[in-house]
């Protein structure tokens, strides 16, 4: 078995399991768009490519497949109208049989084989990666740069670091050992074989906003170890994933693979396909990214599988103190900005002493909190052109009804406006608003209200701030936090509360970090300690179920 | 935090590390009961100590019993009449309280303090591994020198295997790490911390056959890993685990930590406390060898923990053709003898072709395969002094009432037989009983008849009984197979089998080592991709699970 993929893309592969293990710093696909780093045409051709698709159907064939389905709608204002194989109930049979089809020699290929494949496959999504940051866009509704960054190189990132882990986890193991056991008279001699297997089927069930971000990493981590994978994207996000299963199936298929260890079972909306999909028994992995109600029934019901759910939780912010009140106001502000808050990582709560907070410009009143990140929202997103740009658009009616809610559930100390697109007529675009609660509005703060809405919430001080950060975490979930106080006791107590609650703290974050961000090979996305998720990306634990290790041996 | 503990046994940590992952011979504790490696007076001392028990109350203390129970009878004719403190459903809260009352002292003490505590724990318990090979006998019916071996020296390496595991897993990541991105003016950048965070709480649900070693890994990776465990023994084998957690809350008191980090919950038979304490929400990992029904119950029930259950499988053979009919012969008879085959180990299904196999010793038709094995068991077990040194005693009833069913399901091929124990009046020893049957008595054949029953299979051929092994397996659960053959294509085709089946195999047996065998360090004891167990000892996936990363992260 040739091992020329893994061989050509092993240097940057080892530089990904070593930055896995120091959590430094690094990055294996450039995140800046400009044409010094990727070209002068790659924009264009970028853009073409996706436009080109329009009117059309996919060329991607899937077994199993009747007909064609097109669903999604770009959240800048108009239809994709592009077309894939719809798969129904019916059709599920045929799709899991052939999906099944190519795992022996896929598992016997070994796992340097399917490292390279994996490692191929990303190199080859980089070459495409402005027609996915256009597929991503117009899918999720995230702004250019954005959809390039999180939806393109950011994603790379996060998929290379669960093929690391994957081919880490696979080969520490040896391929064989001689085991020598001192006795009486010969030594008891044995040689060993050790072979990682796969579980079985992986099904990928793709979200709305992060189509590939999401959904990478649980793929491809199946993928390295073996298992055929069926995604089953997001109705509203099909695009960016047919691209990701297409450029596979094209390494697969060079490389003497059964394209159809990846699949795309796009489907109706109405049709409830991922219901359907997770209860064969021949699917063992299941990577969800999603509502609690689905992530829970997964869990629940799909119980021959091993299920990785990334759920709902409610971010949150203790405000203590600052030493930059500027700092403060202008980074929360950015992060509830920042596409529209439509983030899982996107701050929810802000527990704030009522009678205010000491900072570098004197002590604030709740009231002066409010208008500080009200002044920073309006800096950043005063101009429609420039707010566009960090907004994006709002990703589906769902959103637009929760912010229309808002307002009645609280104080509005910052009102939402529409924003009017200077390129797209009928994107629906939307600033945040901040409502005011108090502690004992616990029924309204206790879920996610996924969108643009944060809740600035008054406590009697930092003490009940950090009690009802652990006490909502535990019961509800959070995938992050983040506290601003001058007082190392503060941050102490917040630190023992995240480890308490089972969520990542970001400290004083004040400059260009952004508690929405995680970065890939650093941070962890997620912690699988609390209900928001049950796993991480990427740990150990994210990649160790993947796959199983079976032994022979014989005496020698 | 002193480490001193872990410095103490850093040495063989590493060696442990060190030799899982290069599968090479490793053992930290000598399996020799001999005088020479353990002094002259050991094994009388260790003696004496598990006889004074008898018709006291083990001095343990567990929060919320209430009374006493004595439960264990030792197949060598004898009540142990030790008592224990008794949990029933209503001490169950108090229990779980004080369980999960020290935790966070011992999250906080960070991986290398309880890794020391969990090689100090594994120290003392060798200093008692005769007073343990004792209580492993009279509880599990092993006889003496297997219960000091696989109760004592073998448990305590199969233990430090999952603590080497659950060290490296934890400390893969950094405690602290700055990360540090190239950005317009300033770079970005952050220290980042990483604690390593329990699960809750964990519950090992111990067996009767093996006490020690089927618990010891997942009540050791639980608590290494932070998660205080709460050990539900079999009631017919408490002691073993009494002397465990007592031992192991000596060590945790005498370094501060809170010892009912560790607690032992005894039970009257009828209390069924295994289900109370298992679907108790602060129950996060639970730790399983038994039946399938049990195991299949806490997969369904136990919806809040992660269930690492061990059950039961079929194991199997495929004889084809050998270089050594005796060795053959012989090696199989010991399988079948060693421990009344009371192991979830030991082999069970024999397929032969019906027109028997070609051997050294000329062709052996299948009547002569038979007869071979029963001059073997002869040789074995024909002298009753060294037949019970082998073979043990019959652990329970049910073990007893399946052997008298054996004759009725196939042809008795070789009867079982009583054996008087010389030292032991009341014992209860058997020899195995080996049952003809043909490839169409699936219905007797494909359920584990756990105890000294073996059935010889006729099949049409070596294909045909590779492919009963493949479809029974997959459906029905191994812990082990083993192929005998003289062709290079049927061992390939047997491995291929394997690895479909997902079960390790052992090819060409003919000496000194059974596949009932598996040892530390280098053999994984089940697979986790067949139905007789979900997960094996010890791989990443055992471990991994058991605890979370929580990271922090701020500006420098």
């Amino acid at each position: 078995m040739s091992h020329e993929l893994f061989e050509r893309h092993r240097e940057v592969l080892e530089q990904a399991v070593a930055a896995t293990r120091s959590r430094e710093y690094f990055s294996a696909y450039n995140e800046s768009p400009s044409p010094r780093v990727y070209g002068e045409s790659a924009a264009a051709e970028g853009k073409q490519a996706f436009e080109a698709l329009a009117g059309t159907t996919f060329p991607l064939t899937t077994p199993g497949a009747d007909g064609t389905v097109a669903t999604e709608k770009s959240p800048f204002g108009f239809t994709l109208d592009v077309s894939y194989p719809r798969v129904t109930e019916s059709g599920v049979d045929e799709l899991v049989t052939a999906a099944g089809a190519g795992l022996k020699a896929f598992r016997d290929a070994g796992p340097h084989a399917r490292v390279g494949v994996c490692l191929e496959i990303l190199h080859r999504l980089h070459g495409r990666v402005f027609e996915l940051a256009n597929a991503v866009q117009h899918t999720s509704g995230q702004a250019f740069v954005m959809a390039f960054q999180a939806g393109g190189a950011h994603a790379l990132d996060r998929a290379l670091e669960s093929v690391a882990y994957a081919h880490e986890e696979m080969t520490r193991v040896p391929r064989t050992a001689v085991w020598e056991k001192p006795a009486k008279g010969e030594p008891l001699r044995m040689e060993k074989t050790f072979t990682p297997v796969p579980r079985g089927l992986a099904l990928v069930v793709g979200c709305n906003t992060f189509p590939t971000w999401n959904s990478w990493p649980g793929l491809f981590a199946s993928l390295a170890c073996g298992n055929p994978v069926i995604v089953k994207p997001h109705p509203g996000a099909v695009l960016p994933l047919a691209i990701t299963v297409q450029t596979a199936q094209q390494v697969l298929a060079e490389q003497g693979f059964d394209p159809n260890l990846v699949t795309l079972a796009a489907e109706d909306p109405a049709d409830g396909l991922a219901k359907t999909l997770a209860l064969r028994p021949e699917v063992r992995l299941i990577d969800f990214t999603g509502s609690n109600a689905f992530g829970d029934w997964l869990v629940e019901n799909a119980r021959q599988a091993t299920v990785f759910a990334e759920k709902a939780g409610v971010n949150t912010v203790v405000v203590d103190s600052t030493d930059s009140f500027k700092g403060l106001t202008m980074n929360l502000a950015f992060s509830f900005a920042l596409y529209t808050g439509q983030m899982c990582t996107a701050p929810q709560n802000i527990y704030l002493p009522g009678d205010g907070i000491e900072t570098d410009d004197g002590h604030k009143s709740f009231a002066e909190v409010a208008a500080g990140i009200e002044a920073a929202l309006g800096k950043l997103l005063g101009d429609d052109a420039r707010a566009v740009e960090l907004l994006g658009g709002v990703v589906n009616e769902g959103v637009l009804s929760r912010l229309a809610d808002a307002p009645s559930q609280g104080e509005v100390l910052v009102a939402s406006r529409e924003v009017r697109h200077p390129a797209y007529d009928d994107a629906v675009v939307r600033t945040p608003a901040l409502i005011g609660l108090d502690a004992k509005d616990a029924d309204v703060y206790e879920s996610e209200c996924f969108g643009p809405v944060a809740y600035l919430i008054r406590t009697t001080g930092t003490a009940e701030s950090i009690d009802l950060f652990r006490s909502t975490v535990i019961a509800h979930g959070a995938i992050t936090a983040s506290v601003y106080s001058t007082s190392s006791e503060v941050v102490e107590s917040m630190r023992d509360a995240a480890l308490d609650a089972g969520v990542a703290l970001s400290e004083n974050l004040t400059g260009q970090v952004f508690v929405n961000q995680s970065a890939a090979f650093s941070d962890f996305h997620g912690t699988g300690a609390n209900p928001a998720a049950n796993a991480s990306f990427t740990d150990a634990a994210f990649v160790a179920n993947r796959f199983r290790v079976i032994q022979s041996r014989r005496h020698v």
